[in-house]
């Protein structure tokens, strides 16, 4: 029995499509209900969570669609998975729910259990963890320990004290005490919407269109030419020319780069792929330039990849100094192994919150079930099925799968159409034959279902696929 | 029979204290197993939530202790409430925990119903909320709302389209894309340590030491001289000042002010009040200049000052335009009314998972609970008890209790020692009488108890004040 049986012995075995427009009339309804008291403009339908189960979910006017996008890639073992709802039920969740403590003031007796149990799958190398509340504040945080970090090397370590003027200073906004220090990034990167985070986001305008932003410098990521195997040269020199773009910004920026920020797989912005070898050159810049590097797992975590960290196919060494989390885990924040990065004194590192213990609890629940049924490795095999069908269907049809991307990163499968207005109408057209499906970028598809999505999801998911381009 | 009755039959009638030291024996050994995994230096004591009760947390030792700082002025109805254990253990709470929806695109049946249940409480003159995770969270994205809202006004209003030059400028985060533009706050003010909110925290160096920050302005915030009715005239010269150097701010900082953000009482910083005219005087610079009035409700929400919304005792007309919240609420964001503060275009005020639904079931059982017992003017009857039985004790030992502020702000009452180290010794001494307090700024002690906090608990903080100081 494969682990979405026996996690959902009631899981549609097809979708189910009722209405003839999407949103049908009752998610219409909800949506301009609901444009009373929130903006509802973004909202693909309502959805109907009680009735939602495993791979499927089932709108408010009764469709069941099978979802390979998972909330923006976060639903991490199918909807109203039965191990999560015991976890939810326990007492330990119901005291984390409405007894909240100020963790780093008056943590609870369970604190160190919680912990543990995000420890248990922190990526090789680390073994420390600081909890956060999204994506964004999970980079934001890290950021801040980045700069803690960098200005207690130049200060010389730990043990000497901030000076008068830094103190001063500070509380004026000003340098030394609030040095111009900065995060490198790459174009097309996604790493949240705040203003700090959103400095080193560089996907599409609308995420920052009159945003104030500090002046971070953004190197160039690699574009790949597909398939990989008949492109090896040039892609080769392409990982050249975009690390000797970072080396050159660590010389010609107009203040220093404490940190570098990257995704495993540049996801929202595109699904683009590195190689090794370009995740290796950007560890040994920074080693040289005496800066961090901070990998961006929010998206591509939790076993999505095939392993449970996408960067872990790269094997860098030494590793990562700081690995940030989100989405699949239910909770946010970073690992971390450098002692020296936690900061010099207290309450600097520091907030009324420092996480929520409720999602930590049921990230601890989620870990423990991807890694009792090995769903990284399923994942893998699944994807490898996957995208062999594709590879088939891109030969079929070449002009709406370009670029087929992905191959040995488990479900993590994207490709693109001609334009945005090709793969929009794509995506909704999805919809007509009971598939929920996203985008990223201008004009790419990006598959993103959950970490129990198996062989006989993916038949249909591709059964879907070839419907809809056979009527193009 | 009071409300701590009604819910708490158990409720201890006094604190027990079964340790000599502080923290105890097990704590101590708790902090130092947790520090391997946590920064545990700003740990007071291990917590029992378990056995916590009501307006009591016990240790890990066993010690029961009067909570009147309540996770840094955040548990709003006692610890395990019945009425929010119910809320937790709900069907439409589990399904949120495990099937945590991004709720701006795939929002729930429930979520019209889960908004209304924040906005049944909204401040007067507000009829619309966006969710968020924490208060630095909810300000930056208020900061976010306020920036959009400004450009646009200067850009001709919603229906002009973003330029070219907007759309490509900001990809490189540069204006006119990325404009200088800047938050006003106050010196002595707390919002928050990310860097946009940490750019306008400006009570202790610890807070942002070593960030990058926007250089943002800082006017000063009235320092009142107290008791409040024998300095009435230098107190209205104090307000007139420092509202002087806000207008010049307007007139004089080296890029656009957007929005001014103040607290209704700066809570971290010291318990700083200004008076109603302060506040309409805000209103007022704000409406001249074009900027938007942001009022961090952070701290003082959730009927904390006798009103259920610290600012709405200021009576400011027209309202101010946005309006945070967090802590008591366990769940954050901000409230408007102006329909042109929601973004000209989808996704612009935007991300994954746009608040926890989970967090804001919550707030809404709190916020029907708050009103059914009427807590804010219950608040406000024992804060009038509580603060009459501190003068007789200020009459006493005018040492240690100068500055006594908070008239008619219910329980949210503060005082001040000479120095830090007499508040601090005052606050370590308190755990000895069986009492958890907490400061703020340099040398104040701030009270920050639940909503069900009552006479016979004021009897005990006071008995036990007056135990610590007879000592002195």
């Amino acid at each position: 029995m494969s682990t979405s049986e026996q996690y959902f012995p009631n899981e549609p075995v097809a979708p189910t499509v009722v209405t003839s427009e999407f949103p049908g009339p009752k998610s219409q309804e909800g949506i301009k209900s609901l444009g009373q008291v929130f903006d509802s403009r973004p909202v693909y339908f309502i959805a109907d969570y009680e009735k939602s189960v495993g791979n499927y979910i089932v709108d408010a006017d009764g469709n069941s669609f099978l979802d390979v996008y998972a909330q923006i890639a976060s639903i991490p073992l199918g909807y109203n998975n039965p191990a999560l709802i015991e976890a939810a039920k326990s007492d330990k969740m119901i005291r984390a729910i409405v007894d909240r403590p100020a963790l780093g003031n008056y943590p609870g007796k369970d604190l160190e259990e919680i912990l543990n149990g995000l420890l248990a799958v922190a990526p090789k190398g680390q073994d420390k963890v600081f909890p956060a509340l999204s994506g964004a504040d999970a980079n934001e945080l890290a950021f801040k320990a980045t700069f803690f970090w960098y200005q207690a090397q130049k200060r010389g370590g730990h043990k000497v004290p901030f000076s008068d003027e830094e103190n001063t200073s500070v509380m004026k906004g000003q340098a030394p005490g609030s040095p111009e220090l900065a995060i490198l990034s790459f174009e097309r990167a996604f790493h949240g919407r705040l203003f700090a985070s959103g400095s080193t986001t560089c996907s599409k305008p609308v995420h920052k269109l009159d945003m104030p932003s500090f002046n971070w410098p953004k190197a160039e990521f690699p574009s790949y030419k597909y398939p990989l195997d008949k492109h090896e040269e040039e892609n080769k020199k392409e990982d050249q020319r975009c690390l000797e773009i970072v080396e050159n910004l660590f010389k010609t920026h107009s203040c220093p780069i404490a940190g570098v920020l990257v995704e495993p797989i540049q996801s929202e912005g595109g699904d683009n792929h590195a190689s090794n070898e370009f995740f290796q050159g950007l560890r040994d810049i920074t080693l040289k330039h005496g800066a961090l590097l901070i990998m961006d797992e929010v998206q591509t975590g939790i076993g999505a990849t095939g392993l449970f960290w996408g960067h872990e196919h790269f094997e860098i060494s030494p590793p990562a100094d700081l690995v940030t989390f989100s989405k699949k885990f239910q909770t946010a924040g970073y690992y971390f192994h450098d002692p020296e990065i936690i900061p010099n004194v207290a309450y600097r590192q520091f907030n009324t919150w420092c996480g929520d213990p409720a999602r930590m609890i049921l990230a601890g629940a989620i870990a423990s079930e991807v890694v009792k049924h090995d769903l990284p490795a399923k994942a893998q095999k699944v994807g490898g099925y996957l995208f062999k069908k594709l590879e088939d269907l891109q030969a079929k049809y070449p002009q709406y799968l370009q670029n087929l991307r992905g191959k040995d990163r488990a479900t993590f499968i994207a490709w693109c159409f001609d334009n945005s207005a090709a793969r929009d109408k794509f995506l909704k057209d999805m919809k007509t034959v009971g598939v929920n499906i996203g985008g990223c970028a201008e004009k790419s598809v990006r598959l993103r279902p959950t970490m129990v999505f198996e062989q006989k999801h993916a038949d249909i998911l591709v059964a879907a696929i070839e419907k809809v381009l056979s009527g193009y």
